[in-house]
């Protein structure tokens, strides 16, 4: 059975326990089998037997579960590099759409990408998510926006599951904005989610998930009730992006629908957080959109004390969240959004894949789970958030398997 | 004489024109004799007879001057990560300071330090540093205040000149805090300093410059003057550590002085970047400082239409700012300080020299400079700020010769 020794601290991650409850063991050794862990304890209490030809040492660093990167637009065509530099000059979100930008102009990119561009795109920045200890990742279609484009992207990375060893969960965003062809006809683009693209999407079981972002520009609650009924119908569950620029009652809204997740959540009310918590829905912090976008951060420690699991993701797209760094991002929901780093890793691994449904397989280091985990050379997680380094982790092993 | 061809863009960063006139070359060559630059320019311009054995090609990529950090604390002991996961617990400074955190921590863990500790560690963040494109830096003093202990920092980073490649630049900081030995005697400390200290300094000529940390809980302004006015009479030039967690008129102050720098400058008003102007004080951002401390950022663009030269700096320490990644220091000026990614290129190349007094050498691509740049795996300025990767890059050069 192959084995990881010399482990100076396993942050096991269960699930158990508040946020921050990480559950570390000192002086650890994990064995597994195949890519599922049989075995994770004190060295010291490691049974006989164990000790294979097949040995992997931690050479004395820390080891914590693969990261969950539980929010992402890896999928699309182009960048908007230029809108960065704009808006830092002062052009507002109305203006720079108006110019052709935001997201419709990822949008035509995406749409005007071959096939063979979109998953070189994908591999690419999947590779460097690795490299970085992440080895579980969300994908959202929703630069497509047309039946074509969207399940396009959807076929698309369920092709790259075969291709690359992360694991993907695939998230249909239909609902993202309303793409320019149904500019005057919002209930006509409602429909064609509802009853063209999702029966479609539930036939060719493309998705796991259905997301709206719920904002004023994009939808409403009403509409995205309704997208997500159907959704739910064809038996995808809901996530939202919820109350990112104004309180749009987005988190009690994914309490009230059953949603796995809330996502964002700048400027949710306490009432619309103490819903989620009441509901158990998690809530996913994603730094890296008020950093770029320059808006107030989420206000984690509230949502700590009135109870909502968090996760952190990237929400990687070209436009408000352009970075795969998820060690960074959780830096930076330490620093903007007043986590502490344990309950960062808490919310990288397990509550992660709480938001994803995936609890009972990735998230932890933990008997019956895969042996996914990522080797860091850190004392310890408060060292490894304070001392931000290009990237701190040495090795990562998804199934068992080390990617080097 | 060796030359570096196939560069996309060369971003000369000459230090004419305003702060976000970096002066690209499209399909650059550079060439140089020994350490010195004696040709940059298109490469189709090129004079015949450059083109040598020693042929080091940028592989189609981005080329910028090494990156100068021009404000950094680098010489200490010991890390404060604890302090991190206690101020996001709501902890306040005084409250660290009490139970014996703070800066008077790393003195104590300065102090305690052997010499090899110190440069052990240095040379590890040089190192790293390299990696990251940076190739001059400023180390200031200010983690022993004591005499023997100031003097021994100061020393070291002189032996560290020999030690690796990168430029250092020392800064006296001995009026960082007063410490515990002179609680009750203020005025006894700034004696030790300006009687005892600065002139040891200047006879061993181991600092260009002298700093003081201005605000309420450290120096008062007439205190800074005093010091501040005894270095210049030994020799040394002026910085201050202005307006960080209060308008303390320290920009101001800088510009009476005289002072080459003012760095922090988060609540510096408006007369007082007016007078910064006035005097050609070069600001310094330290994005860091501000997301670590969870402060208001540095007004970026106030002092861009003021007519400031600003510079860009990691302030790297172990309390407020325990990152030494300048490339991420500049994406945060970006976002959260308002640079344009040229504005930030500029204030961490060019500009960061005239806060060393060293725009002459280095600082910029151009004939009679040192042969200092960094290779970058980018498109463009604006790409390589937005798109935030671990590091971007892929060679350094100093005095040229490529660091691998």
């Amino acid at each position: 059975m192959p084995i990881l020794t010399d482990i100076s601290t396993l942050y096991t991650c269960k699930l158990d326990g508040g946020q921050d409850e990480v559950h570390p063991i000192i002086g650890a050794t994990i064995a597994w089998e195949d890519e599922t862990i049989q075995w994770v304890g004190s060295a010291r209490d490691a049974p006989a037997g164990l000790d294979t030809a097949m040995q992997y040492s931690a050479d004395g660093q820390v080891v914590v579960p693969g990261l969950v990167d539980c929010h992402t637009h890896i999928g699309f065509g182009g960048w908007r590099e230029d809108e960065f530099e704009q808006r830092i000059k002062g052009a507002g979100y109305l203006e720079i759409a108006e110019a052709g930008g935001g997201i419709q102009k990822t949008v035509r990119q995406t749409r005007e990408a071959t096939n063979e561009d979109l998953t070189t795109h994908c591999l690419a920045v999947l590779e460097e998510m690795v490299r970085l200890g992440v080895t579980t990742v969300e994908c959202k279609s929703g630069y497509g926006l047309s039946e074509e484009a969207e399940l396009q992207m959807l076929r698309i990375y369920m092709s790259l599951k075969e291709l690359q060893p992360v694991r993907l969960v695939s998230t249909f965003l239909g609902a993202h904005v309303i793409p320019p062809e149904y500019s005057d006809d919002r209930a006509g683009y409602v429909s064609l989610l509802c009853d063209t693209l999702i029966p479609q999407i539930q036939e060719d079981d493309l998705a796991t998930f259905c997301d709206v972002f719920v904002e004023e520009g994009a939808f409403s609650g009403e509409e995205a009730e309704k997208i997500l009924r159907s959704a739910q119908d064809a038996g995808m569950q809901s996530k939202l992006h919820a109350d990112q620029l104004s309180d749009g009652g987005g988190g009690a809204l994914a309490a009230r629908l059953g949603a796995i997740s809330a996502d964002h959540l700048e400027y949710t009310s306490t009432a619309g957080i103490d819903t989620m918590a009441d509901a158990g829905v998690v809530g996913v912090c994603l730094p890296f959109a008020s950093l770029y976008l320059n808006q107030q951060p989420m206000q984690g420690r509230k949502f700590v004390r009135a109870g909502v699991r968090l996760a952190v993701a990237t929400d990687f797209n070209p436009g408000s969240a352009p970075s795969y760094h998820l060690p960074l991002a959780m830096m930076l929901a330490c620093t903007m959004s007043r986590f502490t780093p344990a309950e960062a890793l808490k919310g990288a691994t397990i509550h992660a894949a709480l938001a994803l449904g995936l609890e009972s397989s990735v998230g932890s280091i933990e008997k019956g789970k895969r042996a996914d985990f990522a080797i860091l050379d850190v004392s310890d997680v408060n060292h490894w958030m304070y001392h931000f380094r290009s990237n701190a982790c040495t090795r990562t092993f998804i199934g068992g398997i080390p990617q080097d």
